[in-house]
């Protein structure tokens, strides 16, 4: 397979949402009909809905509100392909995604042919007012698109990595470096006072991260760089899957009911651990960011440690203070980068906050909850993000699997306590 | 699609052997890629894992142990495609092989083309001892490959009918009879007595049909034809599915808890009730076998008709007193009749037991239990039917799904009694 | 606590009834309060439920229809003491019983007395067309209550089992006997041929004794006493909870889930096998009948044994073949017996069948339905036995907590193949 | 009964150790022995383990570690009553506590008195030094033991409730008043900047309450008093239980699930709404605050409402610039004014934060998390809060069922958003 590109952030809209919808396209194409159908967890879904369901998204609030005549491509499709927007009509089971043989690999790549070109007659529609009032909805719908383009990937690692014939997406990704050892783990201050967080300006973000306001925070340190796999084995030699004092009551519960004696992907052979990858099973790559852990287990390992996770506000802070512009992104382990898993840290200028973009989201300690003054978008599309407010904690970041052209330092990412399915790691705070 | 038909009785092994696994090929044949995947209850299994079962079957149990040089095609397909044969070693969780996307279709299929063709190496090997060993074990592999034709039809209009788009197996199967009204109800007795039941002579049967021996029956009559929806429509008009005094405490409690109140596969529609076929949704045809009924549907409605359903041995002698020579299967409704569904009886002379073959297995009040002297065959093959003796009912005379070449008189089928995905009615009986 | 009686079999149905009852209260009367509330798990029922329902059948049946100017105790315990009798009306949930506080122990002993005291009146009232009318149903209501009080024991021993603090029921019961070895097992033979079951005559039986019928049974022979501990230590040493092919296939699933590796009660502790029994904690008796054994263990211990279990149908004609009277049920091992667990059988006269009253309810292999021309009591009473005739295997001869006026060679007891709460065990058979 | 009492808050510390074991005595006086003893739900524990916990905290935590030569009243009792707390050792599965009929309650009571007695003689002994190191642990058992009166409380009324005789608690509650109508909601303004929050000084506190610390606030309002049951009711009459868009999309997995259609403890009968309280059933009372809510759904009422709920912050601020002092908490509706239900407002003087004591615990929008630079108490005290830091919202200001000398303005409380059998309801809050 030819390296994999992203949407050039400048580009015009229409020339973006070719971009970004080729991109998915591009990530599917390793793939057998076969895997493209199957739901294997319920977190999962199918290759196939993902497609479907991105390209519903531009249908139902793009298309059919704004392009005169439009008929839909399929009467059912709109039931088929929603999925929690419930002002968008009824919606088939999320967990029964993968009872659906039907509509095949081939219809769902129609269904994309067919709204890619009237999205196209939209695009390039002369009427500028038209322009204006469904041009933040088709970001909206790239955004959209970009968040499945990363499931898809973290869904297809799932589908494959349960078939005993342990199947490989691509034997062609980006390898890793292989560092003597981790680069010292630094400290970077954080001094106490008020400070400023939030999405800023007129670019594009989500809801959730408005409105920009102020925050109070206290004095604390955060780690130069990610917790490596190294450094979690050492907890896990410590019988940190063991000891009940180190973990929250609702994570003990779930280690003992799940029997988790490791993270996630991991797997114990004769010669050492092993890691299901993009890639295939190899050898656990030491001074790699550790990966797939849960909440629980961040926290854990953190606790551990005697230290903490960051809050979100620190790690925002942190990013504007020492760490890198977005800009260099573009350098950073995401999906552009075509690894499709963590890498380790090579170079490492000291009093920098590195790996703060890409590789793995990280865990902050911060639950998800409302900014002062939030209010969600109006109609289905503020169904995005307020209603999720309950028992999630917030990541920060990005991933291997994450587009440098959908990241931003005020981004937030969310997930529950006990998912692991995720490239997600954790960078450590300490109070003083 | 081309008219179906079922292998020859009377020729070759070898002959035979490639009729009924072309039988099974042309059974697939109508199916995208993607329906030959997906499991959507945990009765049904993916056709593909039905196509590499069948075959993991004849390299498991034949080539393995008696082709000389034989090498597996795969070595974890023996892991994959195993189902509860304990002593053929470990085998990947029946509730999982909708997670399986590969190996792929194409990949099954050559699976099937590498073992037939190895398969007929052996069939046409010179060695007459060698064929003295084998025939018997490849007679039990084609009908077991029969038994898994018949699932996966079953299991394949499960796939389709939950599917919102509600797909068409075939568009050209042959059309119902529609006759003004079914044939009167006669009763045909059995007299109080010594009969002898069970398999009798050297042909093909499983071990729960031995041995032959004596049974005393009570004086009872027999119907002579199935239950019509039309019938069946009488007991929910009277309230039925509301009633529990007409049903089995077990099968109250499934009532409840499912919210049955029409046989499976039916829909109430503003014109009426529909049924799910393999051809698509179509009115109940009202003089058509009721189908779908779980045991405990079938005992209710007997009950409510002031009768019950006959025992397995009533059944087996009134088929040997009254009903059709089982030579004249092949005019019955059954697979080779490529309806797939149960049709209206049309002429019923009087005095003869009619649909005994073909149309629905007919649920009887046996449990299914070991014969007096039943011994199960030595090996894994003997795990076949003897561990299933347990919360099962006894059905007879096979279905519109089965092969002629496959039923007998003394064939025994057993299904747990909440157990509605297969083609399953009733005949009813009474005490004297 | 004094010896415990039962009722003298040949004493006025009003003295009967007084027996009867007294000994349902004397059952209780060594345990605390605390001990009649609870419900350790579904099958089982608090003492007080146990102590109401019983008095809620007599005020339902008997009071209430046949008693003038009759009224319920109060208005409630109609709706929270019917167990399972639909036509009886609306009732609280089974798995809820353990939720009651109220009526409390005393409220409920002042409810028997009040019903007894009615029923008194009513059995002493000159009517004697009123007599003929109620003594059938007094008399159901006194097996009813027999059975509770079965119930009673075996749901008060898991209460105490479960709670580690390990309370004794009674210090004083009968002492087992210890002799050096079982005496040898000896095979009592069946010749093949037509035979008569079920109850016969107009004593008292349940619906499903009757009727009276000709059965066919093959040749075979049955064991002349019960499987002991130590026989079935052998099975354990032997692997018989790790190896599949011993076991019916819902049998070893039921092993897998539940974790099971020796019978129900059992514990394994540094200086070997200990029991809970009603008298408290105690090494396993190796030459008293094995106990507690759900029917998969029954079966799987007679197929590690090569042999198999005797039908219902071997188990009755051998009892009137080889048996004892069971007029000499006194002498047997039953409840009033007062050991409340099974004992080591001593003399053992050759050529006859031993304990096959009392000590353990035998599993036969015969899955419990209908006779030929079953038909069930008219009205609720019928709800009594034909509803339960599914996923249920047939224990034949009463137990250590069975009463010898409550026990006939006919009687039918049934208990689905899971469970193990009971006192059952096992006899062995074997064809010829 | 008498008036109920609560401890004194200037006593010595013997003396309020009297007391406060007294008053968990006096709230259990009303009840049978059977209400001690069952456990009607998880979150529910048995009366008689109320007694026996925080009897073993006193014992493990103060008198085996500090009285010379002490010996624990039982040894399985450290079993059998520990909680959570993971480093004191094992302990009995929180799920079954409803299994244990022993020790009985006349046991436990003996445990409560052999403890109370060791007590007074620790209490009493002149060590200086040693009365400093019990003290705070004395004191933390103390607030562990008025925690577990509040359960007690909450947990009997639901044991009580789900018995369809509906037994009473006691019939000679304090009455409440019956207003016309509510008083008015007013606004009290909070304005933006920093504040300090937490706890202060030396006086008891839990180590979550801790450190005091600054923080940012944004403009806002609160409201003046708590909603009521009538302003609920018109949330309900507005369909507030069918429309998703009101609820979090956890909240509304729930409703579905468990078919809420209104509070818990209510009931809609013929003459309208009855609400189950400690003195039975009675009509809702409009004026009263709306009670046993989930933050489900206080959550969904404020969106209704067009606002949100307070956070913590703006809670614990409002309370310290608009609300009464904590030594009024005496007057407010607390456990000694002895109704054990919420009362309406009666008297509302403008510009004032009103029922911040008492009534209902107050949900706010705040998940439960740590305080900057919280550290949790050393060894098993320390299991105390900050392992429950996930899935659940804090709760301020006490309830009718909570002691004036247990609350505090910066007492967190905690549950998941689904609880409701505590009580708990809310007041509004806005952004301006």
């Amino acid at each position: 397979m030819a390296l994999i590109t992203a949407p050039t952030p400048l580009a015009t809209l229409a020339e973006r949402y070719d971009q970004v919808r080729a991109f998915t396209r591009r990530l599917a194409a390793p793939l057998a009909i076969e895997d493209y159908v199957i739901q294997t967890m319920e977190d999962v879904s199918p290759t196939k809905w993902h497609l479907a369901h991105t390209t519903w998204f531009f249908e139902t609030f793009v298309l059919s509100p704004h392009l005169e005549g439009y008929r839909p491509c399929h009467p059912q499709y709109a039931y088929l392909f929603n999925s929690y927007y419930i002002q968008a009509g009824e919606r088939h089971c999320r967990d029964r995604r993968g009872y659906l043989s039907r509509p095949t690999v081939e219809e769902v790549y129609a269904y994309r042919t067919y709204v890619d070109e009237h999205m196209q007659v939209l695009l390039n529609h002369p009427d500028e007012a038209l322009q204006a009032v469904i041009a933040p909805l088709v970001e909206i719908g790239l955004h959209h698109e970009q968040q499945h383009q990363e499931l898809l990937v973290t869904d297809i690692k799932h589908v494959l990595s349960v078939n005993p014939l342990r199947p490989v997406y691509r034997a062609d990704l980006t390898a890793l470096g292989t560092p003597e050892e981790a680069p010292p783990l630094a400290w970077l201050s954080l001094a106490e006072g008020t400070y400023t967080v939030g999405h800023e300006g007129s670019g594009f973000h989500y809801d959730n991260e408005a409105p920009r306001h102020t925050r109070y925070l206290h004095e604390a340190q955060i780690a130069s760089r990610l917790v490596t796999n190294a450094e979690y084995l050492a907890f896990m030699a410590d019988g940190g899957y063991q000891r009940p004092e180190l973990w929250l009551s609702a994570g003990w519960a779930t280690v003992q009911e799940r029997g988790w004696t490791e993270p996630f992907y991991w797997e114990r052979h004769d010669d050492g651990w092993q890691l299901f990858t993009m890639g295939g099973l190899q050898p656990v790559p030491l001074h790699a960011p550790v990966c797939h852990l849960s909440y629980f287990e961040a926290d854990a390992y953190a606790r551990w440690a005697g230290m903490r996770l960051p809050t979100e506000g620190e790690w925002e802070v942190a990013m504007h203070l020492h760490g890198p512009e977005v800009s260099t992104a573009t350098e950073a382990n995401m999906v552009e980068h075509d690894a499709l898993q963590p890498v380790p840290l090579m170079a490492a200028p000291s009093g920098r906050l590195h790996q703060g973009y890409g590789d793995v989201w990280e865990w902050t300690r911060s639950q998800y909850d409302p900014y002062p003054g939030y209010a969600p978008a109006p109609g289905a599309l503020g169904e995005y993000n307020g209603k999720f407010m309950c028992n999630q904690f917030v990541l920060r970041g990005g991933s291997c699997a994450t587009s440098y052209t959908h990241i931003r330092p005020t981004y937030r990412n969310f997930f529950p306590p006990d998912s692991c399915w995720q490239f997600t790691g954790l960078r450590l705070a300490r109070d003083v």
